[in-house]
């Protein structure tokens, strides 16, 4: 199916209490998604949706995303196998956010092949110079050279 | 402290294995946040740093925002009370989204009071005019009236 139209937006009253999906695409037309593991709650990734990459989500089930800098709608594993399969989709309360919750197919989620693309932990009470930490959880799942090439990075 | 001056970003292999944290902020000066709730892994809130609040954040381990809608810099909680210690905070793969585990003072993070701002579901294999389905147990948790009165949503 090739519809994405959403309701209108109405009253902030309705945007927030309402039952209607009604989005806020920013001035690129996209909203912000973020992915957390259905089984582990942890935070997989953080991309976007325009109306159309948001519609195939909930229709298919599947995670479908907008590259920003690819500009092109992209289905999440396309090139990869790497597929994000929807058990749950919520949406904000100011309807500019979504939240899925994901069984991420394959080794990871991200690019650089790892599970998630969150593997860097920034220490807090000292300057914004200090160095990141590492997840030594977070080591390479996957040889994203060898499953990507210099192809897409989904 | 004042300084929020973080590290320019170089090649693409040190912003993505690097140890410097060097955030990539849009067009707007932002990027964006992920908050969840370190005890429970529920995601409460998407919001969105400057350059300021994000260096206060790291520098206080208190959560600070930049409201795009009252244009102004937001430390969480500065009007309800309801103020977000930070436990974790970690960068993403090309440092444009941050994520923070926290704990949540008061008894929630949204502003229509409410413990998270994800409180209704998207069906999904639906057309996306489907109704959207509440969370029965994300009734209210306070009264937003009384906590923000007609004030700053915070």
């Amino acid at each position: 199916m090739d519809t994405y139209t959403f309701s209108e937006r109405g009253s902030v009253e309705e945007v927030e209490e309402g039952r209607a999906l009604a989005p806020k695409f920013d001035a690129d037309g996209l909203v912000t998604c973020v992915a957390t593991d259905a089984a582990t709650g942890e935070l997989l990734m953080v991309a976007h949706m325009n109306a159309e990459a948001l519609a195939k989500t909930i229709e298919s089930g599947e995670a479908w995303y907008f590259s920003r800098s690819r500009r092109r709608l992209w289905r999440k594993g396309e090139s990869s196998g790497h597929v994000q399969r929807v058990l749950e989709m919520r949406v904000d309360c100011d309807q500019d956010a979504i939240w899925i919750r994901v069984e991420q197919a394959g080794p990871g989620a991200c690019h650089t092949g790892r599970r998630s693309c969150f593997y860097r932990a920034v220490p807090l009470g000292k300057t914004p110079d200090a160095s990141l930490v590492m997840d030594l959880r977070a080591e390479k799942a996957f040889d994203p050279q060898a499953v990507y090439g210099d192809a897409a990075k989904s």
